[in-house]
């Protein structure tokens, strides 16, 4: 006897071939897919379960995997605007300053991750001050969460030193080494705000508990000019002299690159996270991520924080991410709608060292899928699922999210945590934050 | 007695000066705005109405207006991918002229004017084969709409003659040369498609009836090249040479404008319908909106028609039309969230010459709003509710939609026409058109 089936509905199982099952039905049994099958002509031959959720015109399929994200920064949603990335991060680091501690740290985590869950996001990689805080707020929201030691080299939130942040950065490597939910790493936020040797020391921590490493990289034109006179050579080169590019690492942005640096990349298997609503509302610029897919490069797909881009909407980053480089390049007939799926799904799951278990509907894996309904009038008429998802599908046609087999959506409500409170005592914050700037 | 009465919210009246009402009042009779007020202290203080509204954290601005659609063409939408324009345009033509009557036509009108509609769109300026029954649906769902008698030199939907389209462009504006809902316009398709006796004829009957005159105009590279060769002179130059442009042109895209073109459009007073998400997705570019601005030309925003855009998303399209040129000049510090609220709103009123109607909350117009919900997670916190318009908000948080004081939409949801028969309808036809194809 199955846990759970999900019988009717079109299955886009995100696996490379055959990858779309019209009328498909998807077995769970402790939290993973045991079966994944065409609907049998008869209804009474479908597999027994203790529960079956009855779909039709319904999309299923893997959940969403945004692997650049600051989900406690949506406290901060909409504070800085109108400034280039070096004058909004005094803001953000001056507010950020004043008012994080690891409770409002928590608060923030929940914000953040819930509006991930909601558009469908069930895996998130995320960069903050208090990973242990985000790491409680994902536990209680029924997500996975890639994340881990921050690492900055100015007294930042805590005024941490460099040892704090070491042992910080074990501890929690160390705590969740074995957890199949939250998969540690180790983040020092950038080549210009970590020094070569801190940056090493932080390298070291993640290959001893095999962990991600994860860095903003080559966001602007202004750090690449930067790093080159300090360092004499650019951001990518950089990372590698320092021998920091393999394949755990996700480097967030990657706007301006040389070819030299996206061959490196591609050398390394190193992983990109490309957030392209971000980089544009910032002024970074536009991601040569044709260049990327052209050298095979695995590139995934992320949000950034709210404070940058201003909500956490992975199907408006996968949009994006689709008709960017149309748009730039004037080439229409780039970036099927095929490989963007695959960004913020099995690429994601690669990026963690988790294809085994996320990133695609296939037997064995961890049931880790959405409900996605086609019932609004922007899903009519519908020609094929696969371009309908990446151009039309709106976070609000999230209709159910499950991870591991459990719901933690449905019918676009939260299910684990109360959103109520969260939002109550967000809001309460919304004054002493806007003093931080005056 | 008024008819009714918004109490509390906060209003963006898209005014030029004291934009902001928090905690305002807005009073409506005989479908126009009242009074604007601040909300009294004693809730017994308030205006007496037949109906009140109550509000509190919701937002009030006036109803948007897409400058340029295709609204039936989402009967279409997604059917043709990855294609530029010029090659996407014969299957586009192929499959609308095996498909089109005027009775798929309104079928496909109530589908694209409803999901405006649900985004808060109050007005649409609409380009389509049958301007008569997109005026019925748009009648019926008690929308304003911009539309009439479409040109083009080759035997496209319904075979119809230039006599022919003669007749109908003079009839429909003719029937709807007084009405306050449909603004009556002539739309030869462009200058590619419409040589220039056929030009100069719709625009004869535009200036007949002071109407909109309306056509795509440097949407691509390849255009612009096409038109050098046949006429010796660019697209806006050969527009302005045919004694076209004025404040009543309305011209879709502009994507590729030279100097002298941008500054031709300024000395015009002509309009720009800028359509960022049709744009990239079809490779045709990134449209100059700073050099445009810049000039003080009048730029409105469209969505384009769902069969290249994928959806009619206005909040997709304002986002873009505030990060778009910043992305792609890397200058954050550009186009403030203000003046694309003006795009939407005040700007498009000006370019249908109803200024005086239309576009902002103002004693004396039309009551044109919309009441936006702020309760969604991606809504905390709130710093400025027109940042928050502009970087933030999603279609699915539109609330309500009145137009002329009349509710057209409640709590998510299309009053005046059966949606579920429509879509119903719809759906029959999805097999159909895919055969079209083959």
């Amino acid at each position: 006897m199955l846990d759970l089936l999900f019988a009717g509905g079109t299955l886009v199982t995100g696996c490379k071939d055959s990858n779309i099952v019209t009328n498909g039905v998807i077995g769970v049994s402790g939290g993973k897919i045991e079966l994944i099958m065409e609907a049998p002509k008869h209804p009474q031959d479908l597999p027994q379960a203790k529960e079956i959720i009855r779909l039709d015109s319904e999309i299923i399929m893997p959940g969403l995997i945004n692997t650049h994200c600051h989900a406690a920064d949506s406290l901060f949603r909409g504070l800085v605007e109108n400034m280039s990335l070096e004058d909004w991060l005094q803001d953000v680091w001056k507010a950020e300053k004043a008012m994080l501690t690891p409770e409002t740290t928590l608060l923030g985590s929940y914000l953040g991750l819930a509006e991930n869950l909601l558009a469908g996001v069930t895996t998130v990689v995320d960069m903050f001050w208090y990973p242990f805080e985000t790491a409680k707020a994902s536990i209680d929201l029924g997500m996975r969460l890639c994340t881990g030691g921050l690492f900055i080299d100015f007294p930042g939130v805590g005024n941490r030193t460099h040892d704090q942040y070491l042992n910080e950065a074990s501890d929690f490597c160390s705590k969740y080494q074995n957890s199949k939910t939250i998969f540690p790493a180790v983040m020092p936020h950038g080549t210009y705000t970590v020094g070569p040797e801190h940056l090493q020391d932080a390298k070291k921590i993640a290959d001893e508990y095999k962990a991600v490493f994860s860095t903003h990289a080559a966001e602007t034109r202004f750090e690449q000019t930067d790093i080159k006179e300090r360092y004499g050579r650019s951001v990518i080169r950089h990372l590698d002299n320092l021998n920091i590019l393999d394949d755990r690492a996700i480097l967030a942005h990657c706007v301006h690159l040389d070819d030299y640096e996206k061959d490196l990349l591609k050398e390394r298997n190193s992983v990109i996270a490309h957030n392209p609503m971000s980089n544009l509302k910032l002024g970074s610029g536009i991601a040569p991520v044709l260049d990327f897919l052209e050298r095979d490069i695995n590139v995934t797909v992320g949000t950034d924080g709210a404070i940058s881009g201003n909500d956490l909407d992975m199907w408006l980053s996968m949009r994006l991410a689709a008709t960017l480089p149309k748009g730039a390049l004037m080439k229409p007939d780039i970036i099927s709608a095929k490989e963007v799926i695959g960004m913020v799904t099995s690429n994601g799951a690669k990026a963690l060292g988790k294809s085994s278990d996320i990133g695609s509907l296939e037997v064995g894996k961890q049931a880790d899928l959405i409900v996605i309904s086609t019932q609004a009038i922007h899903a009519a008429p519908l020609f094929d699922p696969i371009t309908h998802l990446v151009y039309s599908t709106a976070k609000s046609d999230v209709k159910h999210v499950f991870i591991g087999g459990k719901q933690c959506v449905r019918d676009g409500s939260i299910l684990n945590v109360n959103m109520e409170d969260i939002l109550c005592e967000v809001r309460k914050l919304r004054d002493p934050i806007l003093k931080t700037l005056e």
